[in-house]
Parts: structure tokens; C-alpha cells; sequence
């Protein structure tokens, strides 16, 4: 089925802005090797009034999934009651399960997630992802001490005028410029950039048909710019931080497949900037420290979070 | 089976302690409320090097508990593999779910793991616990966003001399004060407070079965100092987070009771200290930037845990 | 919120059909000891052209369950892919599991599913079901022996000349014994009794809400008949077998709480009779050997069967 | 890896005894196609005094496997109890779920679950064994219908004089006609041919070590032999039906390569027939009605069972 006399423009654009080598054959992290001990230094400066901001979809069976679909929603189990317990001293207990996709609801995409062409970013062949060891190589436990770092809210919606950008809309480099220039801000180096699009506000209300839908992200032509200012990572308030449809056609997500697999960048999905974007328009700072630690499950290809950003 | 005529002596030292109503009838969240604005700004401050520490053990099969017991280890499970996509462009891609207790490894008890006498912390009723919601009420969801701030981390095993402290010794308050003499930090309100056992090196050593038995920990003559010292969640290296068996005859964990269910203190367990306190033994410093934040899951008991040290 | 002063209907109903003691104390599986060798032998002969049917509901994401609810679907997910295997001579293998309620499409409702009054059936007492062993008593897994047996199927909606019975329609002794005469057919001791409403077709017919919704079901009046006639088990083609709502103000499973607790009767659920009911009509035999084995899992209170009839 | 130019004696073997495209192009069951409307009738008439043996090891967490291994025992979790419910009446009511290998304890392999070169039995592709369906072809959910047949136990521990057959031990084709005039049984077309080696022992003294360890099986040899016999599916008492480490050199499953690719025959494996093989030695009969219909899992490569014998 595949096409081996074509030529792909997302896979040229990923040779030109690879990153496979730069940090050694070795290396499994990616751009998070930009957070360095100075840069969390200067990250943890940006907390001035010590409000915290919670970034993160709830994890339960009312999640974004829908019934019958390929991924579904955490189910949580209570496996241990009060009334299971019968001591002397009328001690009370209580302990649960919880049964998920690591990639339900608020989460991070390894770079062991996407690829093409048989390999996954720094030279990993497919068979390094298997269901022996889950990712050999590239796991999601490999990043847990570089999620930390600077954190940048560029609200795109409000850019354009709107309370969440229209399906399908396409954020490009221009936008990402116009956004900084807008709010003052500028991205650099070892940053977790977070894009606001409005999207989750179908999730509030409850539409999940149009939360998983024809989604607007950033698109291709954005690539360049990212790479450029060397963002540590990236994180959307939609389900797939990704133009849906994509504008190459009959490709499905052609911007996680050049940024996750060639520069290694791990992308963040179903954030929720609702409460962070409106207390930054009110105080005009789009800088702050950002948490997004995750889960050390071995082997793991994403992980479920619940990100905090602290001003 | 309940004894109704006794008076048990740690439910009396419980009284003592008590923080119900102390921040509202409705309060979920118990000692965090001592994770203040300004608290996080100063321990922001702390972050001088801008090294990172990873305090988590591992989530997977090869986890701490054993065959056949009541906690199983998590289930980590592939649900998408490379070879399940084929599309034009080569696209490869993965998935993956787990299958765990919000406790295994390392994680927090929230204010709804533990009571008695048929009530949860701030007067919540054992039904509010229940298969239906999960925790009604007191749930870890609500603790989230107050799981970052200043971290002290106070090595008992070396004030003892030793390497991991010896079975069932019971940490106490002398204890507490005399290690922070010896280290020349002071525990302050707001703070989590790491405890070092050296315990977590039986499941380094691959014996799970000593890392689940008779354990150190804080006993019951520690809790008024940690009430009078305001800290926000307490966070020990061995399984239990208390001594084993317990100073209560009879009584399987009679500091969980005290300090979870009148205090409001959360309580972590399964903590690895062994790389900090190295460092911290070098240089001298033993406070950080802690952050612990865990997972959002709706009407969760428990939460796993991946928790970092900035210093 | 108990009424005690109140004496309940059903549960007068209760005593008179009791079967508590009437096979000893210690006694699990309550009328399934109507299924003697003999009866076995009996069954057997009934197997005359050696067609099968297959009266289960497959078990899938697809199935009953709605979003969000109590209850959820199967996950069935695969744990090995033929892209895992790589030995010398080209081996390909494949490994699955299930996530699964016991209570997931087609099953069987043991006698630790319902009780009252802090028992269930046979003076076994609520904390005889708790999560630490699940059920120590009246468990599924005593019960799998004795699930081959005589089945009969009575038609009560093409008794009452439908498709499928009307919302909230109560079966009747009355209509028991008259789908009997019409069918020339009578149940005897020992056999499992299958009951057809037709309202299985709401399923096939993708409408869940309804299928899960108000539905026909044997009343408070048939239990009488059922206990006389020394069945060993019930099953109905909807959701719950029971009236919905039932006939006695608000208390919602009335004739599960008698039939199960008091009778010692297991109570079969989204069986699926529609192919079966036809043959039967055509060739007027309306008796045939039942298998509906299910799995021997320890402590379980219900079972997921894939039940099937010779005829 | 794979060496394209050698010639597999076990490959080679399958071409001899295949069955693809006996049964047609679509076929999806095999050898399950002996089972016919006439050998059922048949079948239900080897029930004569009613008996029933059960076959099965229970489906729990104390099952056969190990800690840390590939699969792991089922979890079987309650997820209502009766301190959940509060109604006028007093309602007690109890679910549960289970988290389940397929394979997990006595169970079938499907036609999915073993192929080479690319392909499963009847010329299904790998690829139709994938993530987003299971196993869109050949799945065990097609089987189900035609569990219901003839039983034969040949016990080859008793023909070899022991308790259990000595590790590794090869059963030959010899083993099975020696048997046969042993016993004074004969193995007819569509027949479940049970044999036992004695191995399960291991499992009862709790030594999973042992029974996961190297097992007698048939070998190579006997394939013919199943194959002219038309033997409807095939089960033994150990963990893998298979001897190992195998005869031929480096690779482990020969036998089920042919019988499950090339043959088409349903495998069995865990069983239990101590029982059942007292009871046949004192009566002389080894000629019974199997049931062994699993559950219909859509999908599935393989089905967890509790088998019962009639006599």
C-alpha cells in the first residue's frame, strides 16, 4: 500500500529539521535535552504571586472519548470499601484502581509514538516498540525530569478575534510571531509552548462529537519556526495538536509525524488554558513555571498528566 | 467485633490533633491549605542550581508488591503497535493503556484512604466512599494544585548511623528535632516533609519480601510535632509510611489514623531518596523546590506519583 | 433511611418461598440442586436433529453498555500482534485479554448478586461479599457443575400476539401457564427456564437507551409459580429480568430480591432468543439441552456465558 | 532474522496434513467443521448416568503464572458491594469485574493465535490480526457453536506407568494407538481428543516453576495421526500443549505451527482431568459429552472455559 516512488513533503521538511544525532546516537529525549539547569533556574524565577493554575482535564468515564471508538475512558474501581474493614478499633479504608489509556484525557506523546518509514526519532526501528517491553527505546520515562522548565502561553484564539478558532483553521509561523508580538512575550529556547485554540470549550459543554472532530492546530508550516527557537516541547487544548484534516492529503497527522519523529519534540494534547489565558490577559504575563512531570511507567508511549503552571 | 466501651489511646492523641473544621466545614484538602501563595514563591526561590532529582520508583510488573496479594503491580499493555498502521506515507504509531492501583508504587494517600469510627477527615461519612462516585468527598482530585512547594528532606537513617533504619524502629519526635539540628534546616509550615528510612533499598535489592515486612517509620509520639510544625503532607521510602507492627497492640496503623483522618495530612509512600540524599549530604542543603502533583482522577482515593526535587 | 417499622411485600412473599436449609446449611447453589444426574440423563435424550443455537450476545465495545454509566462494555484488547514474533523459521503468534464487568452482555446473576436485610441467600451475611475475597460465599464459580440441564422456552410475546412485550408489561403465573398450553410444552424440576419477550430486538436494532430502558419482566405474582415448579434457573432476553419500574413503590428489584435470596434461584440476563424462538415455532419443540456453563472464576458473583441450545 | 532459504521439516509437514480451503475459502473453524449435526446427537447420547466432571483450574490471582512473566493471572475486582446500596427495603446487592489474559488458565487457542510465513490458518494474512479489530478473521468467537461434542481421554501417564509423564517427554503417534487398545476406546472424526499427561499435578502442589517448566506433549510424529483421525479439536493438562524445549532445533512451538496453521485444529491447554481419568479407569468408559463453548469475545485469539464432562 505504500508508496515507495513518492516523495512526501512533510518527510522533507522533517530531513531538514531533524534532529537525530544532536544529542548523540543515544539519546532518547529529544528537544527536552534544551532544559538545562540554568534554564530551570531562570524558570523557577517567573513565580511572583505564587498562584497556581491546574492545566489538566479531569481523568474518569465522563472523558472526551466516545463509546465504541479505539481509545476509551479511564475507568476508575473502587477495590477496597469502609465496610471491608472490621478491626478493634473501627478502622475505616478505602482503595481504588484505575484502568486507562495513557493517553485519555490530558497527556503527553512520547517519542515513541509516531513515526514513519519504519523508524521512530534517533534512528529507533519499530520493532524497538513492541508488546514485550512497551517502547524499548524513546519511552515517556526517559522525560519525567525534563517536564519542568519555562512555560509560554501564546493564545492564538484571541489573536484572530474569537473564543476558539474555527475548524480546521491551520496556525502557522506568522500567527506564532503575531501571538508574541501581540502579547509581548517571546519564546526561547527550552520552553514548553502551550497554544491556545479555544477547542476544549466543546469539551466543557459537553460536545464531544465536535471535541474530536475537524480541529484547527498548527500545520507544517510552523515546523520551521519551532525548530528554530528550539521549544522544548508542545502542548494544544485540542484532542490532537494537529490541523484535522491535514492539509496534505490523505495524510493523517503529517505535523506529529516531522516534529515527534525527526526534530523529537513531544507534544501535548487536551490541555486546558481557559483559566491561565484569561488571568494572563488581566496581568499581561505569558511566562511562567510549568509543571507537567507525568507518570515513570516503564516502557510507556504517552502519559496522562495533570500540568500545573505556577506565576 | 468493635470493642465501643475501650478508648483507644491514639484516637484520644487524634482529638488532640485535629484539624476539622479548622479550614471550613467543606474543606477536602486538610494540611495543604498551608501551601500558600507566598509559600510557593519563596520555595520557587529555591531552585539555586537548577538540578533535578527524580524521587519515583518505576510503575511496572516488576513493581513492589508480590504474587497473589491483595495490591497487584501495574499492567503495562501496548494497544496500538507499529505494525497495526499502513498507510501511503508509512506512518508508524503506538498506544498503550496500564491496569494499576492509584497506589502502587509511588503515591499519595488522600484524605479519603483512612478513618475511622465511621468518618473520613472533617467529619465526611464512611458512604461518601463508595463504588459508585469513588470518594464523594476528600478525594485526591482536589489536592492538585497545592503538591508544589517547599520540600525538606530529614535523613533519620543517617542521624542513626546506619544505612537503612533496623525493622519496626519507630521514628519519633526527639528524632525529628535532632536531625534537623544535625543538618541545620528547619521544617516550616507549608512544607512537605521527606523522611529517609534507607528502607527502599530492600526493593532495589529485588527483595520484595523485606520491603514489605517489618518496617520503620514515624510513630504515634511524632504526630504532635508534626501538627505543631504545619506541614503540609508527610513522604517516607518505605512501603507503609509507618512503623510495623505498630506500638498499638493490635492495631495495624494507628499513625495513618491520627495523621490522615484528624489531622488532614497527606501521607506518601513508596518514595525514593537515595539519589537527593547523596547529594544533599555533599552540599549541604536540604530544602528544594518539591513537586508531586500526581493525577487528577475523579473521586480517586490514591494517586501514583512521579515526584521531583528542583534544588 | 431504612424504614424498619415497614413490612415489605415482597419480602413476606419471601419466607413462603424460601428455600433456606432445604439443602443444609452450607448449601451455594440454591436450585440448581433440582439438576440431578437423572436429569442430566434426560436432557441429554433430547438432543434429537443435533442443531445448535447460540442464544448469547457477543461480548465487545459494541455492547449494552452506555457512556458514562455504571456498567461499561468489554475492552477486549490485544496484548501480542504477529509483528512481535521474529524467530528463524518466521513464527507468527497472537495473545489477547478482556477488561470486563461479569455482568457484561449475556450472564448469570449468582446467589451473592442481590439479598436483604443484610443477608443473602441462605443466611449468608453482606460481609460474606467484600473485596478482599469477593465472594466467600455464594459464589458463581460453586455453580458451573450444574448449568447443563433441560431447557424450555416460553414465547409470552407471541403469547400475547407481539414482537416484543410492551414497556413495564409483568409476566404472570397466568401467562406462564398459558404459553405452556399453547405450546404444548411443561416445565418440570430441574430446568432452566428461558423466557422470551422479544425485547432483545432493541439491541439488535442499536437502540440502547430503550433496551436499557422501561422493560417487560416476570413479576411478584409468577415467583409462586416458579418455586413449585422447582426451577433451577430463570433467564429473560432484556437487561435486568424484572418489571421496570417495578410493581412495588419505589423499590427497584423486588422480584430479584425474592427470587435470588430467598428461592436460591440464578437469574440469567440479556440472553438472546430470537433464532432459537423460531425454530421452535416451527417445528413445535420447544425443549432441548441447555449448556450455559460460564467461567469457574473464584469469589465471582455473576459469570459472562455464551449459552447454547440442541435441539 | 528469518532464513528464507532453509526448508522446515515442520513446515513441510503442514503441507501434507493442511486443510486450507477444505471447507471452503472462508472458513474460519477448522477442524470444528467435524463436529456435525449427526456426531452431536451422538455425543448426547454418551450420557448415561449423569456425572459431571468439571475440567477446569479456577480463573483467579493464585493461578499458573509467575510474577514479572508475560501474562499474568486474572484479577478478579468487586466493584459494588453491599455497603453501596441504601433503599427503603434494605437492598444488598454486589458486581464484579475481571481483568483477564484469554489464554489466563484453562482455555483455546483459535486460529489466530499461531501461524508462519505471514499467514494463519486458510490463507488469513497477519495483518487481519491487528489492534484495531483482534483478529478480524478466524477469531474464537466463530467457534462456539461447535464446543459441544464426543470427548475421548486417552491417558498417556497411565500407558506409561506413571503419575505424570517425565519432562520433555515426546508423545508419539504410537503413544495414541497404544492408548486407544489400552483403554478400549476409539478416536473417531470429530471427536475432542483429551490427553493426559499428569502434568497438572505440578499446578495443584504449587509449584508453578515445574508446570511452566519443560513439558511432555505431542510431538511432530502424532500429527499425522490427529490429522487422519479428524479429531475436531485437541487439549491436554499442562500450560502449552506442546513438548519443550521441541524437537526441532531452536524452535519453540512446531507443533502448534502445524496444527493450528495448517490443519486448522482448535488447541487446548490447562485442563484438569484427574477427575475425570479416576473416573473413566474404574468404569472402563472414556467416551463422554464435552462441553467446552468459552465465551463469545468479539475478536478474540483465544477464550478462557471451564469445560464439563457428562458421562
Amino acid at each position: 500500500m505504500t508508496d515507495t516512488t513518492k516523495t512526501w513533503p512533510h518527510h522533507e521538511l522533517g530531513r531538514k529539521v531533524s534532529n537525530w544525532g544532536r544529542w548523540g546516537p543515544d539519546d532518547e529525549i529529544g528537544t527536552l535535552n534544551y532544559v538545562t539547569d540554568a534554564k530551570r533556574v531562570a524558570a523557577a524565577q517567573l513565580v511572583r504571586s505564587g498562584r497556581a493554575f491546574d492545566l489538566g482535564l479531569p481523568f474518569d468515564k465522563d472523558g472526551p472519548f466516545k463509546d465504541g471508538g479505539f481509545r476509551v475512558n479511564p475507568q476508575h474501581i473502587m477495590t477496597l470499601l469502609p465496610s471491608d474493614t472490621n478491626t478493634p478499633d473501627n478502622l475505616i479504608s478505602a482503595d481504588d484502581m484505575v484502568v486507562m489509556g495513557l493517553q485519555a484525557a490530558t497527556q503527553w506523546d512520547s517519542l515513541a509514538h509516531i513515526g514513519y518509514d519504519g523508524f521512530f526519532y534517533n534512528n529507533v526501528p519499530a520493532a524497538a516498540v513492541n508488546s514485550f517491553v512497551g517502547a524499548a527505546r524513546n519511552s515517556f520515562a526517559k522525560s519525567v525530569k525534563n517536564l519542568i522548565t519555562r512555560g509560554v502561553l501564546l493564545d492564538i484564539a484571541a489573536l484572530k478575534g474569537v473564543d476558539r478558532l474555527e475548524s480546521s483553521y491551520e496556525i502557522t509561523a506568522q500567527d506564532l510571531s503575531d501571538a508574541e508580538e501581540r502579547q509581548g512575550v517571546r519564546v526561547e529556547s527550552g520552553d514548553v509552548l502551550l497554544l491556545r485554540t479555544g477547542w476544549v470549550a466543546w469539551f466543557h459543554e459537553g460536545d464531544r462529537k465536535n471535541f474530536l472532530g475537524k480541529e484547527p492546530g498548527p500545520g507544517l508550516d510552523a515546523v520551521p519556526w519551532l525548530h528554530t527557537r528550539e521549544i522544548a516541547a508542545l502542548a494544544t487544548d485540542n484532542h490532537a495538536c494537529e490541523v484535522m484534516p491535514s492539509a496534505v492529503e490523505g495524510v493523517g497527522v503529517p505535523f506529529h509525524q516531522v516534529v515527534i519523529r525527526d526534530m523529537g519534540l513531544l507534544v501535548g494534547e487536551m490541555f486546558d488554558f481557559e483559566e491561565l489565558a484569561t488571568d494572563c490577559a488581566q496581568d499581561g504575563v505569558w511566562e511562567f513555571l510549568f509543571n507537567g512531570t507525568g507518570l515513570k511507567v516503564t516502557g510507556s508511549v504517552g502519559s496522562p498528566i495533570t500540568p500545573i503552571a505556577l506565576k
